[in-house]
């Protein structure tokens, strides 16, 4: 089963590829709002008709949550787990937005031809370049070179928080020789890379509540406690002046990087200055003396998501408020526990409250960092694959995103992940204009079917 | 012209009264709001409507905001200016009213008979009590016992922007021998009061710009500059930790009370756990060391009104943001100069902005502190008119709320102003459920009649 045919193939059903990504974008598939619960089982119900039309045998299966899509192929070569989630995030500011979030355009940008709207990076194109390999792969030559089971969910940017007990409950279904995850970026234009580092997540809301109820504050401007002080006193100490998280015992578990792997990521000469002029600016923030490439990709952060209290419409209202809120998560890294942190996280919070106040967790889920053994074979072959298809070698790297997936599929199912993926930074995942470079949707198609055709000799 | 025929009056007509006052009340004219602006203009041709039909020669006068209402009526004894606002505060969060805040309703509560909604207490429910003892008057005697102009603004919720330019355009006609405010206090339910010194105000919304546009936590979370960490930074950076605020000089201007206005002030009985336990708190927060009614009076405050910066929707959304703001408002005392605290209140914060960070501030008004003079032997009379009206002796007491206009009386027109008001520190004024004892406007009706009546013969 040659693979040149299969590309060529790719290359001649692009824009119906690209037509059948854009059918999947239209579906507003916000798996944090409630609104588009219905949305979110219409984009499960789609995927499971593409892949019935490659004769896959898929089905939807129900949860508390928003449903997963499961999909099983028989091949000769070796069994594949392929992994990739059709939620997406919301898209506020909708005013932002220069289009329709969910009215995708294919359109020529300074860096090539790009298609835009929320989920096109994050991770519809995505998942859809593994699809799209198999569809053409399929059509060549009757059936796959390896035996493949298909699993998508619908609760990545929400926390997950039905995978842990789904994969329990199907662990004999989704155990495979291992798994591959199209939700990572390419290194740069040229340097594909397969992610072998990623950092974990804590996600906490906290409200602090004051006054029984919101105060004037000519009358009480004073006397009486504000909750948005006391919030904002919580937070600024949650970093001390070198940008070091100062909650007890966070940094336990977190490992300087070898000095071999540090020269590796200095040969790839990142472009700090570069990475930050992008958003408009100039200096690294975070911990002092540490390169941007270490930040994102190899040490932990503590962030504020967002924030809210008081009167927040136009001109002035002179309230103090009884509550105020903030959605605080942390990136984790190594073998950082997170149940630990989140302990001491609270313990810190609650011991810096007045007697007045008090707070309220509302947890938003929690996994720890994932580091891949990458001495199984399948690696270096995909790494080889890869390689063929781009400029330059493709390089093992870390991410500073959350892919909790991947720690899952090691510690309920035993199995081993490649994260590979072909997104850019310059995608605005998770912000207004979200795009996937047409480039990375075509060649990242075109990787899948070399690494399809390499694991297949495995 | 007896005062006792005109109090019978004011007795038996109570129940119109109160349907007068509804009437006006149902009218939703916020002022902050521009959704609300043709409702402020329908506030001013209600009022102008209602004078005119007791006989005073009544106009609505356009400004560059929302209109004043003027009138005159003749009369023997001194000139008096009588000013009230009609705007009132926003109802949010409408969610925490019991019923429509545009729909008042008279209740029956623990404390006695009440009427309930957005402006009963601040200021139409006081404004109106003036109104009714003159409309009493001069429906038992035919004329009004003292000269009188009347000014209503609909601007005061919202920093007043064109009140000055008017009065300045207007001092002939606005002129008086002293001018009366309602739109204070009693003392307690017992004990009337005279406000004779009001806190003043400053108030600046400031938005911290970091990142050109909202970022992935995963992908920048460490290297780049989060606005909302640095928000917190400014707020929690502008007090010390004795509650103490950190603006270089402010405090200038700011005098220590007279030990006798402080034994006065403690000879009250000032009920400190009460007011605390009201709003669901149990120990005086601000300044250490100084009393609860020193510190709403007689010294400066500075507050987080509301902030706002990030997702703050339901779930999560692990962005770094743009930007984000907070409106924050100082209460002024003494002699403090509220430009030079402007001025200095930016300086801080730009002076705490790291390098990749701007600021941008929108001013919302600022008026410096009021002391009034009460040796004109009108406070001396109108006092003992309250105290004639009420269980126990009026008083003279401060108010940590900030009525500029009496400032403005002083430096524009060169008057002198009595602020007598009957609202209670249980009135919820800018809360939800915002309501004015049934007491309060009768026996504030009662009490202005009496007011005049001692006035008329000054």
């Amino acid at each position: 089963m040659s693979v040149e045919s299969v590309l060529d193939r790719i290359d001649s059903q692009l824009p119906d590829s690209l037509e059948r990504l854009k059918a999947f974008l239209r579906i507003p598939s916000i798996s944090t709002d409630p609104a588009f619960t219905q949305d979110c089982d219409r984009a499960a119900d789609w995927l499971v008709a593409d892949l019935r039309s490659i004769g896959i045998d898929a089905e939807k299966r129900v949860t508390p949550g928003h449903p997963m899509v499961v999909g099983h192929v028989d091949g000769p070569g070796p069994h594949l787990l392929f992994y990739g989630h059709y939620d997406v995030q919301p898209v506020d500011p909708l005013e932002l937005w220069d289009n329709d979030p969910f009215d995708p355009q294919i359109e020529d940008s300074p860096k090539g031809r790009v298609i835009r709207g929320r989920g096109t990076s994050d991770d519809k194109g995505q998942l859809m370049t593994f699809v799209e390999a198999c569809r053409a792969w399929k059509e060549v030559h009757g059936a796959l070179p390896c035996k493949i089971t298909f699993f998508f969910e619908g609760e990545e940017e929400s926390g997950s928080p039905s995978l842990v007990p789904f994969l329990r409950d199907h662990a004999d279904e989704l155990k495979t020789d291992i798994a591959l995850i199209c939700d990572t970026g390419l290194y740069d234009s040229r340097v594909p890379a397969i992610t072998t580092m990623l950092r974990g997540m804590l996600k906490q809301e906290i409200t602090i509540t004051g006054p029984s109820r919101d105060l004037h504050s000519g009358m009480y401007g004073g006397p009486a406690i504000n909750p948005i002080r006391v919030l904002a006193h919580i937070i600024a100490a949650l970093h001390d002046e070198n940008g070091k998280i100062t909650v007890p015992g966070f940094y336990d578990g977190v490992t300087e990087i070898s000095d071999e792997l540090r020269a590796q990521w200095d040969s790839l000469g990142f472009d700090h200055a570069g990475f930050l002029k992008d958003v408009g600016l100039s200096e690294l923030a975070g911990e002092a003396g540490r390169s941007a490439l270490e930040m994102i990709w190899a040490r932990p952060t503590c962030e504020v998501n967002g924030i809210s209290g008081g009167y927040t419409g136009a001109g002035f209202k002179t309230v103090l408020p009884s509550k105020a809120s903030a959605k605080i998560s942390f990136r984790l890294v190594g073998d950082q526990d997170p149940d630990a942190i989140d302990k001491s996280f609270r313990q810190m919070v609650e011991a810096m409250l007045p007697r007045d106040c008090t707070v309220t967790f509302k947890s938003d889920g929690a996994a720890p960092a994932s580091v891949m053994s990458i001495d199984a074979p399948a690696f270096e072959a995909a790494r080889k694959a890869l390689s063929d298809e781009w400029p330059d070698e493709a390089a093992f790297i870390g991410s500073g995103g959350s892919i909790p997936v991947a720690g899952y599929f090691q510690s309920v199912l035993g199995t081993e992940s490649m994260l590979i993926g072909f997104g850019k930074d310059d995608d605005q995942i998770h912000s207004p204009n979200e795009k996937y470079d047409i480039e990375s949707f075509h060649k990242g198609t075109r990787s899948w079917a070399r690494i399809l055709d390499a694991l297949s000799a495995q």
